[in-house]
């Protein structure tokens, strides 16, 4: 299935893909949202029995915006130099474990939404990612080979970054991380059902139509039930958390010289299988 | 006021302490919980009105467990080496800018219940840190001297840490610091208006009746309004998120030699005119 929310920021309706015909399908029969109550509770089970019944009406929206396809997460979770080419063209060691860092939650926007450069901001990043939701609680899980059985589903995530903040401020990356609208996510959340493979799909990103991002989620150091087994260990994983699990080469970091956004780009990235978004850049409102 | 929560874990109902004789008043005919509805919809001004009006009725509840004086926050954020002793203890240089992590909101537990030692974990540290409760949205705020009108109020938090997850693990503090029940909180949120200025009021931390830390807020090297206004350069705070300020000198890190949490410790831990936390380490059941 592909879970969409659709209407305006704050107030989307959870729907589904028509696998028919492309349509939105009402999901709001099954739940007011697609949050924790709705993944801890077996609710893509429910949903997808609706689906198959045929009994999901239309989508009525007044407003046709694609909201982030999954309501605010209770965290996100990001894995820093997860791809060998980007922690070679970053200058940084192959890390020995995943690197965790955290992001704000409320950092989450729509795959078409604009993006704010922070005020005074030079060095505003683009990092496409492989985004890995929760279905159920995870904490200690014994083995990797088990961990995929906690995700939901995958999207498109694209993991903004301030570079300036992340990495020449005192301390830690959470400080370029957080930022006001720095996580486009969607524009679907495709179920694990549909993904047998998360390590098998090719994932790219273009600003102004120029590619910069080219990668494939087989070069990733850490595989996804490695990562979500790993995480386990070091906190609780709960049903609607976003791991972000690391970028490929061609961040505008590593460029020469470092190239960063500036208000008025378009970045247009996406995932095989997991669709495209499309963001715009604007300057933070004064 | 001093606002607490009564209940069993996720049940917990909110209530007020009665300031005549230190009974519980239930704050339901107010508001559900304090979250961030309640503080984004001027609800402290509403709680005020209803207990200055002797509209509050007795609580009674089934099950006297305080729990953590908010609901779960959106953001946990935490400020390191915000005293100058502990950040020479650490032998980390004294920060030029305030150090910013994150830590999972799922770890915020009640003032006396038990914290869990990770499985096979040797350095489980203590932390105790002023919080501060976050009422109204804040971002980008222009200058430090409007920031503690942003706050709603005080609380005592554990920062709890594992300290080779922290420090000699691959990458970022951040996995060190979010492991299942990591943040007691409370036992109240004592409104700002209580608080005229933060910068007034000594902490202390007990491990088994020893005295292991012992501060004051006015060392902390940048002051809580300074700190509130310049995370909000970083992100945007919303009502109820936490920010714990930093910890005096005198953790199990800095002991020589160092020394950390056991199963079957007591942690006691207070703050001048926000109350006392007891919690008991345990180990983390298998």
């Amino acid at each position: 299935m592909k879970l969409i929310r659709v209407g305006a920021e704050g107030q989307e309706s959870p729907a589904v893909v028509d696998p028919k015909d492309g349509s939105a399908l009402s999901a709001e029969s099954v739940t007011p949202d697609y949050d924790v109550e709705f993944f801890g509770s077996d609710g893509l089970d429910r949903l997808r029995d609706a689906l198959d019944a045929g009994s999901l009406p239309p989508l009525h929206s007044g407003n046709p915006r694609l909201g982030p396809p999954i309501k605010r997460p209770g965290k996100i979770i990001g894995i820093g130099l997860n791809y060998r080419d980007h922690a070679l063209e970053s200058n940084m060691p192959i890390p020995d474990e995943p690197i965790l860092f955290m992001k704000a939650p409320n950092t989450v926007i729509g795959p078409y939404d604009d993006v704010r450069i922070p005020p005074g901001s030079t060095k505003t990043d683009w990092e496409v990612e492989l985004g890995v939701i929760i279905g159920r609680q995870a904490s200690y899980l014994r083995t990797p080979t088990e961990a995929l059985s906690f995700v939901a589903g995958y999207t498109v995530s694209n993991d903004l970054s301030e570079r300036e903040y992340q990495l020449e401020r005192d301390g830690q990356w959470d400080k370029g991380k957080s930022c006001d609208t720095f996580n486009p996510l969607g524009p679907w959340l495709v179920t694990s059902d549909e993904i047998p493979d998360p390590q098998t799909l090719s994932l790219w990103l273009n600003i102004d139509n120029r590619r910069e991002q080219t990668g494939h989620t087989s070069d990733m150091i850490f595989s996804v039930e490695h990562i979500v087994w790993f995480v386990s260990q070091f906190m609780v994983l709960e049903p609607g958390d976003l791991i972000n699990t690391g970028t490929p080469a061609g961040v505008g970091l590593s460029r020469t010289p470092s190239c960063y956004l500036q208000p008025g780009q378009e970045m247009h990235l996406g995932i095989d299988a997991l669709g495209e978004q499309r963001t715009r850049t604007i300057a933070t409102p004064g």
